[in-house]
């Protein structure tokens, strides 16, 4: 949708909620609807090609109004979840409309996808320890609980640790900052012959500091076999895999409990919404589950609906996916692939003009959009060369350490990036690469 | 503002985000303000009565987008809770802009302050347990820990005990529902002599079943003797303290180290705005700081600014403060309070027209929004007349347990509801009521 037209249908979306409430005496409190309507009414996937905007406003008043917001704010959700899902080619057991036992919902983070995953898992090995030890009391478990992420994961993962109270194991990761059966195995072994009690692995698929991968089809079968709940963090990278040239990143993700990543990141969907899947829902339900009777309804013992107030920290919800209708609709699956080759593509134009000069270097392999690179040098011209760049305020980069190197991330993560900014962002780090080595050797010289 | 009126706004706004994305390459990527800019731009109170829209939108040009989404998004909405903190008569303590060491954030709902600030209680409770006696482990201490909150808390408080692993205790309410000093006093002598740890209080304004109101001025001076961190969640009632009538029910939060309530409710800003302020914002950054080098900037250390990432549990973020900035200019106090005092009388107006007719009684007394009442009679012949009146679906009640008591409520609540709404849900119900007994008489007849 170019500027001129979203002028015009934002517009039209101004008086359409202007018209709702000029209306809103003559509509009924509540829907008629029963549980479960949604699903016949709405295609089983996404569509491959984009639909007009017309078609889906139409949808709207024929398919959402009737139901109010509720239950058409969680049936859509959970159909919703299901599209993605199988954008992904996510195993059916992680899909709500098949025949497993899993679904989708959308948290409002990573952060909180990780920590409900984690309180979850916490939750089920407290009752299987306590089903087989009666007299074990919870903190008597906790004390024990060790939880596994790579020294690559992100620190929302340290934090779910901290409020879930429980250790968390930092694995050493590999050459490619990745975690690897090995060294998991050894943390396992080491913690076990202690006394200690393994229970949730979080593994990366592209990692903040640098894009890494953690070795899934290792470190599933290690989780299936010692009965560890496996949480994969895509947070970033997820988006990427609703390309069949991406998709085997995602190889192994059939050992998982669960799995989150942010389509507000990289798929076109506005902040927040995060995408967390499980294997299992009553597994989220089952640490969760309060029924006080100001929330109770009439069909909660159906088994016919999905109570998402079960699979998240707060209460209260909003209609978050609706953003995804009108987005993977506007777009369609092979619009949003497009973007993401784009994006991968403008990172790779990025890299290669990187390598072109001598002066610098690539700390990591480019898989998608981000370029991981520096100064050949000390980390003190490259956090000067940081410096400068941020300072003038024309691109912003956010630096991260790889061991003990200092290093310069660029992200393409803008709607609107083309080859002329990635070009033009490489002359101005050029030149200021050029100041800042003359302001070196300036300083050396004088020395 | 009218209809009409937004209209035009709503379209106005359309094309300023439109002129923004069209303009965007001429913009920095950066801002240029220094840390702090904010706060000297905009006034130190909400103003009493109401701006134009066009004074809101140039000053969102003069000091919204100078400051970009950093830091404005910050200290906008640190601002906008002392501006809130302000209008309630919070204690100087609990501001950000005063001498005192306290602050104001937004969270997504109230369940999440409840965890916060119980997992700020059980990581400073810990620290203190452990400064004393350095062998004690987390999970020792935790085994010991006891929160408490009323038998009429909401199920929030259970769940944030769920999470945080802590033992929670229900503390029997008294007569007109409310946690008073000896039923607490009892059980804190019970926990401590059984070797327990008492560490958290939630006390509740306003509870969810019939806005009843714990005992502050007692309960406070308890949590303050034994050294318990004292939460308020004053989730529905807490827009009501803007008007100094009712002001009063607020008198004890000089006792609490936390406080909550949600603007989304009854204060006009849409969903989600939960505002939730702290005495001594280092307890909540005490238990969630972490620092990852992509997290780090160039003004964390200096005292001057607040990190939000440190006081709740996702680390994203969205820019909520805009909603309370534009509603508190729009109606200004006068009008906020207006609107507050307008609901309250249409709930006595019903409460009226409930007590004019002797097959109905009065559950509890009509303090804000909230009418709870019955037929006299059985909880079976209330269940009846529940079914009827959201069967037909015109307006719709939501019930509740008082002790055995099944109760119908009537929650005023909507931005557009008039006396004639009032007197039409009491003419539906009458006539709903007169049904279910006739069917009750003639079930009675025939057996």
């Amino acid at each position: 949708m170019d500027t001129s037209e979203f002028r015009r249908r934002g517009k039209e979306m101004v008086d359409y909620v202007a018209d709702y409430l000029e209306g809103i005496e003559g509509r009924q409190v509540y829907p008629d609807v029963e549980p479960g309507y949604l699903r016949p009414l709405v295609p089983a996937c996404a569509p491959e090609e984009p639909d007009t905007f017309e078609d889906i406003i139409s949808d709207v008043e024929k398919i959402i109004m009737p139901g109010a917001a509720s239950p058409a704010c969680t049936e859509l959700e959970t159909v919703m979840m299901d599209w993605l899902g199988k954008m992904l080619e996510l195993p059916e057991a992680f899909l709500a409309g098949g025949a497993g036992e899993g679904g989708g919902v959308i948290q409002g983070s990573a952060s909180e996808a990780t920590l409900v995953a984690l309180l979850a898992a916490r939750t089920k090995v407290i009752r299987r320890l306590q089903a087989a030890s009666p007299e074990l009391t919870p903190a008597s478990i906790m004390d024990k609980l060790v939880a596994y992420s790579s020294d690559q994961a992100h620190s929302s993962v340290e934090r779910a640790g901290l409020i879930g109270a429980v250790r968390l194991r930092a694995i050493p990761s590999d050459g490619n900052f990745a975690m690897r059966a090995s060294a998991l195995r050894e943390a396992l072994d080491r913690d076990k012959a202690a006394g200690l009690i393994p229970f949730f692995v979080v593994a990366t698929l592209g990692t903040t500091s640098c894009c890494s991968f953690d070795n899934l089809l290792e470190v599933g079968p290690i989780c299936a076999q010692e009965d560890l709940w496996l949480h994969i963090d895509a947070a970033y990278a997820g988006s990427a895999f609703i390309c069949p040239e991406f998709r085997h990143l995602l190889n192994g993700v059939e050992f998982a409990d669960s799995f989150n990543f942010n389509p507000h990141k990289w798929l076109l969907v506005n902040f927040d919404c995060s995408a967390m899947w499980v294997k299992k829902r009553t597994d989220l339900t089952g640490a969760f589950k309060l029924d006080p009777v100001y929330l109770k309804h009439s069909h909660q013992d159906s088994g016919l609906i999905t109570d998402y107030r079960h699979w998240q920290i707060p209460l209260g919800r909003r209609f978050r996916s609706l953003k995804m209708w009108f987005v993977f609709r506007l777009y369609g699956v092979r619009g949003l692939q497009a973007y993401i080759r784009k994006h991968v593509q403008l990172a790779h134009e990025f890299e290669s003009l990187v390598l072109q000069d001598p002066r610098f270097e690539i700390c990591m392999k480019v898989t998608l959009g981000l370029v991981c690179f520096r100064l050949k040098g000390s980390n003190q011209v490259n956090e000067a060369l940081l410096q400068r760049i941020n300072d003038a305020k024309k691109i912003h980069l956010v630096p991260c350490h790889l061991r003990d190197k200092f290093v310069l991330r660029l992200a393409i993560c803008s709607r609107t990036t083309e080859s002329a900014h990635v070009r033009l962002a490489w002359a101005h780090i050029r030149e200021l690469a050029g100041a800042v080595l003359e302001a070196e050797r300036a300083a050396e010289t004088k020395s």
